[in-house]
């Protein structure tokens, strides 16, 4: 006798996901073009001063500044030129006096210089530079340090880094760095009927599409993942196989398995394992999902039916890997558009529908779980909650898109 | 003596960039799992049927609805159970009057039935099952071809490949995919102060930063970016370096130059082997921006300070590279929060600034154009307008979310 399966709600199911998903340890080093999109694993100190020397902020002429303060519009200041800085060069000479050397952007003030004056605000005569009003000291001039000290922590451990922080991190100097590793996932497809693609398909199987799909959403959701041979859905198969990949793996999705029968065997095999979780969710598709742990390593059993494992993979794997690999959280474009069509929904159910956008209205693809075809067209889905039976035609829906 | 140099506005510099920049023709073929957000370069057909045969929804009895349609809640119809058909089998029977098979979800459906019923409304008794209602033909069937017949397109050229795409190639048993070529875009670092990344810097030195930060940006668009050695800010280095370059590139993008000189000399040397479309656009940071073509090859000329390099890479790169790889546009994330400070802005030119966001309050992390804390803490930017010249504390700004 099997004891009576009550189903549990999405938040509950949410709520119970989030609470056996912790954020993994692991570190790697990596070089810093590679390091984009990946958290931060360390607190990066800068081993120099930003900027490394003062310098010139501004095309122009380094000087006294207290040689200026008597400059006016009509009774300019003369100090004479000694010598040119270009940006990479040392300068040779140091500014005395009633002197000044020209300068480019980004070079290194000379000695004796506290400032620098525009090149638009000078008239040069032969050695000669005239300057017509007063600067005061440090005009122009992006001082050693200013910006960052040395010993100063430039990022922080869980930083994600995005082009700019890329960007902080080579001005540091940084050639390598060190990141959280991303989460193992072993997607493992099952079902006698399902063969890989690719391959000659035979009568009464259809192709491994769920592998794929998971694939493409841990992908890009920061996740390493690997895709195992195709595994029969018998006790001994799938024992034998999820033995061997919780040895390996931070977290396991198995993929096929759309008969009642399938799925029994399989919450057996996690339960003799590990734990189960919850079997069983009210929401459409994916109602027959499966959630337990094998040890620490989290499963999830996705319903076969390809849009319900898509689905699936948005409602409850997204957030569960991108917070094992310490991502920020998926930000999705929503817009919200009026439907084109009525949609009658199922009490009790929180439904999840793929919808294509078509003159500013929302349609639905989804046909039934097992449609390509509402895979292929669709932009994004709704939801409808599970209080709600009928959607009108004109009803404002908001549409997730895919992206 | 040089013409008087005019700059153009934002609108104006975005316009220019758009009408040089065509989508690229390039294509080629790489594994499914690989094609994910990429652009599909060719119209794919099935080659198969999906369903590629007809198959049960539903755990049940496969039977003939005609055999069914006395049946009545207190006057079942009996039918004998001949046989079972799981998943992946080829049935070995047919079903006749009177009879049924026992098949699970997706199994081929066997010859003979034209509908499945559901196994909760049924009783079984031995090899008798008892059937408590009519069904209609094809009730619980997914027919052949329902889904997707053999020779339909199932995706466009042009279709960008999300996960669920992905899934709809893989449906089809596609192992392999024409895709758009991405971008080689060289970035090529300019300036003799400028040093690599973990290489010893020297004094009047400062590391490359903005080959990272424009690797980046490009690398998340859609690119495959190249970074070139460092190169001086001569008129021989820097055209022979583009000669070269343009040859082996579908866009250039020049990082470095700050000072007046270098950029004149950049221009030059743009102008000598092609065409200069603007230098100088009324943007902040950002001014010195030059834009222009090599033959077919784009060129942008990025303003050498790191921030002001970042922000043009956000305002004209990324749109620009999206552009040539057919990647729909980029979609930011936007949050429109209070000021938490007033910032006085420039009137004439649109400014782009970097903002942190603490208490749903955005704060300018903006120093100056050279500063790398800003791009270490920036959450995003803002935009101001030219013709405003001020924003006081508490007015809503949108901010766009690097991410």
């Amino acid at each position: 006798m099997k004891p009576l399966r009550s189903l549990i709600s999405l938040e509950e199911a949410s709520k119970r996901v989030d609470e056996a998903i912790h954020p993994l340890d692991g570190v790697e080093e990596v070089e810093l073009d590679l390091s984009l999109n990946r958290v931060l694993a360390e607190d990066v100190v800068s081993p120099l001063d930003i900027p490394p020397y003062s310098r010139a902020a501004m095309d122009g002429y380094a000087l006294i500044a207290e040689d200026t303060f008597q400059a006016g519009k009509f009774s300019p200041v003369s100090l004479e030129c000694t010598d040119v800085i270009h940006a990479g060069q040392v300068p040779r000479t140091k500014v005395e006096r009633g002197k000044c050397i020209q300068i480019a952007t980004g070079a290194m003030l000379p000695e004796g210089a506290d400032s620098v004056i525009k090149v638009e605000n000078t008239d040069r005569e032969g050695d000669k530079v005239l300057i017509f009003g007063p600067l005061y000291p440090s005009a122009h001039v992006s001082k050693q340090g200013e910006d960052v000290k040395s010993g100063a922590t430039v990022l922080h451990q869980g930083d994600y880094l995005v082009p700019s922080r890329v960007g902080a991190l080579a001005a540091i100097g940084r050639e390598r760095v060190k990141v959280f590793a991303r989460p193992r996932v072993t997607v493992i497809p099952t079902g006698d009927e399902v063969a890989p693609v690719g391959s000659k398909i035979k009568e009464g199987q259809v192709f491994d599409i769920n592998s794929h799909t998971l694939y493409s959403i841990l992908a890009e959701n920061g996740c390493e993942p690997i895709i195992h041979p195709i595994v029969g859905d018998d006790i001994h198969s799938l024992t034998k196989v999820l033995e061997e990949s919780m040895l390996n793996s931070d977290m396991i999705v198995m993929s096929g398995g759309s008969s009642a029968g399938d799925r029994d065997v399989l919450e057996d095999v996690v339960a003799d394992l590990g734990e189960v979780i919850f079997h069983g969710v009210q929401i459409k598709p994916g109602k027959p999902t499966i959630f337990g742990r094998l040890g620490e390593v989290p499963i999830f059993g996705m319903p076969g039916y390809p849009t319900s494992c898509l689905t699936n993979g948005y409602i409850f794997l997204v957030d569960a890997v991108r917070k094992m690999a310490r991502l920020p959280a998926k930000r999705y474009e929503v817009v919200e558009v009026p439907l084109g069509k009525k949609i009658t929904a199922q009490l009790g159910r929180h439904m999840f529908l793929t919808v294509v956008i078509r003159d500013g209205q929302a349609f639905p693809v989804f046909k039934e779980s097992g449609t390509i075809t509402s895979m292929a067209y669709a932009d994004g889905w709704i939801q409808i909650p599970p209080n709600v039976d009928l959607l009108d035609k004109g009803a404002l829906v908001k549409v997730h898109i895919f992206q």
